[in-house]
């Protein structure tokens, strides 16, 4: 079976001040913005801030730290905090084509939260999978936007 | 400020049944063990899954998932288990020199779990920093065994 997963793209970390969070990982890490969005589709505030080098291995990007504020109590990363807590929210996988990974992995009987891909972060498409059939781990792939 | 962190080098996920969560992570996205070990001071039975190309920066790691069982209910992982569930647990970074790391990191407010490196994964030098600096995440440093 051929590897789906050509790098850790990301890891989402659920927080209820963007502004403070982003701070913090500045402060701490050193780590830079190098993308700020709103996602309606989603319900979040977003910021992706970038881990090491870019490094040419088909796609260019390194990994992030996802940092999610919600839009509102009633979004999914909003019910994750009144749950959960501030913490990590999920991990993100690079694949080179999302829809053949999808295909790949729903017949392997996990379950997907997005039949299609969707929009994520800097132009990326992206579905997420079911935590129940991975252990609890909620799970998104991501296919990075650029040349494949 | 240098960046810190030249990496995602690895997902933590807590797991009830080690084998069982290996043969998720092989059967659904073609992942494979690489390393299989008893950590007895960390109190886990613990698999390492390569994600992606190893990629020549400096370091050869690539990504990882960790599985983590633990030994005992009265474990870090046991207790976490008890509270949370199956799921995300720690989120580990990839540093150059963990030493000089944990010197910077200390002065900047986030407090030490270890004040020095202790023994991980692969033969690497590890130190976890508090979750409640860190916006609930509990975050581990890495430094890779080998050829700094």
């Amino acid at each position: 079976m051929l590897p789906l997963l050509t790098r850790i793209d990301h890891v989402g970390i659920a927080c209820r001040d963007l502004d403070a969070a982003i701070g913090r990982y500045e402060a701490t890490f050193g780590l830079q913005v190098v993308s700020l969005e709103v996602n309606e589709e989603q319900g979040v505030r977003e910021a992706m801030l970038g881990v090491g080098r870019a490094v040419a291995t088909g796609d260019l990007r390194p990994g992030y730290v996802q940092l999610l504020e919600p839009l509102g109590p009633d979004t999914p990363v909003g019910r994750f905090l009144a749950r959960r807590g501030e913490g990590l929210h999920h991990v993100g996988y690079g694949v080179q084509d999302i829809g053949q990974a999808l295909d790949a992995i729903g017949v392997r009987g996990v379950r997907l939260l997005d039949e299609r891909p969707r929009h994520g972060s800097m132009g990326a498409s992206i579905a997420f999978l079911h935590p129940a059939d991975l252990g609890g781990v909620l799970t998104e792939l991501v296919q990075a936007a650029g040349p494949a």
